[in-house]
């Protein structure tokens, strides 16, 4: 999918949602433990409630990971599922990879070719040889970590060099040599409030990925103000609040309360931010 | 494991070699593709070839994650075999993983309770709130990658805050609040060096996981000069010169052979270096 394409979604839709599937077998309602494919069971239920109201999915790989071989199973499904039933979604597999290239192909093989992702969290830490070769496949996309959500964040992300250049704007100033707007977004988290404006002072153009809103608290309204740009340049993630807004049976249409409480609010955020 | 039983292998085997099952199914010896499960007919062919001359085995994640499901179960069954036949081997998950919380928390519980390695590679960047959960699992160990053997690592770790501390040295610094050398080891590359010595000021006494030596260009002996410490403190790993020594049906010998160069080299380098 192309950025012009994102951006058609985000308009049509007056959102500009990502659903975080942080699909976790101990929090999934009891009744659908009896199914043969538990979370693939609920991943579906939720895709379909919440489908009208966003434009991307998040697959959070941690907790399929966390199953095995059968946690696999089930994002392969979903992943396919979305495709096949609601292929204007756009579908992130968020991984946060990334290792010496030999290693970082064999993650791009994985995402892109085995599962068909569209894109994929990428960590800098190692840098550009680490990143590089997600960037060999065309028409996918390299979500890079640059100011995450968590408390975390200020450990290391913050820190000043001599010139006074924190380490994330370091990482986005590199990485604009790596590849273009076309083919790179970067997480930065809801919880960085006005930092946003640091981020967009260096990558106007870009989309982001922003986590954090809902159970994390960051501001949506803040998000917007500081971080929105001509083609929306936003993809919020909400997970938990969405995903488990209710327990019971149900679980799907309380989703599609929230995610649509959500769309609302972004559609008003657009008619005032966009710009 | 504990760090003395670790220390105790190497003093008993004469060697601190960690084999890389970097196994990949394009490079496998062409006879093994008709096996059922080639990656994993592989992989017990090579443990079982230099189990005697190694006491750590690193399966690297992404080569298996590139499979999909067949890769995750070739996996799973490498790990059982080790630790089935081979119970005093360290094995090593190079996962380089790190999240927010919860993930992280998903993502310990994935190599931990469902792997069942004893180590896994851990990313920083996201400080100490990623690294953590891992550290909730007792007995097991956080593998902190600090200064990695690729060139990129020159990208983002050199980088200099105002007192002229480097990132891959707040990184270390930071860590030694997290956790003692009773549960955490660093990647360290043997391309670095003499930043090595560097490293060695600020964890004197921790276990150092060092890649890089054979394919990536390391030198042991500069390795061992400047990294060896009174317990050993380093598992010195090689994947590719090791199982793709040779590409026909005597694979595993070729591979036991390399395996054991190392092995004198490193029994050498003990006699010497040991203090």
């Amino acid at each position: 999918m192309t950025k012009e394409q994102l951006f058609a979604q985000i308009q049509r839709k007056q959102s500009f949602l990502c659903v975080g599937l942080d699909s976790d077998i101990k929090k999934i309602p009891e009744h659908l433990l009896e199914s043969d494919d538990p979370l693939y069971a609920f991943n579906k239920a939720i895709v379909d409630a919440t489908a009208p109201y966003c434009v991307a999915y998040k697959p959070n790989v941690a907790f399929y990971e966390s199953m095995g071989v059968q946690g696999w199973l089930a994002f392969e499904k979903t992943v396919a599922y979305i495709h096949q039933r609601y292929p204007q979604q756009f579908i992130i597999a968020d991984a946060k990879r990334g290792d010496i290239g030999n290693t970082s192909e064999m993650y791009a093989r994985a995402f892109f070719d085995e599962m068909k992702v569209d894109g994929v969290t990428v960590v800098p830490y190692m840098g550009e040889d680490s990143v590089k070769p997600f960037l060999l496949h065309p028409e996918r996309w390299v979500i890079l970590l640059v100011l995450t959500s968590n408390q975390g964040s200020h450990d290391f992300q913050l820190t000043e060099d001599r010139e006074g250049e924190r380490l994330f704007e370091k990482v986005l100033r590199r990485s604009l040599q790596w590849a273009s707007a076309d083919q790179m977004m970067y997480v930065v988290g809801a919880t960085q409030g006005k930092l946003l404006e640091d981020v967009r002072k260096i990558v106007p153009g870009h989309f982001l990925l922003v986590p954090g809103v809902g159970a994390q608290g960051g501001s949506l309204e803040e998000v917007c103000r500081y971080g929105m740009n001509s083609q929306c340049g936003l993809l919020v993630n909400s997970s938990r609040s969405i995903i488990y807004a209710e327990t019971g049976e149900d679980f799907a249409s309380a989703a599609a309360s929230e995610a649509k409480k959500l769309q609302v609010e972004m559609k008003s955020m657009l008619e005032r931010y966009l710009r």
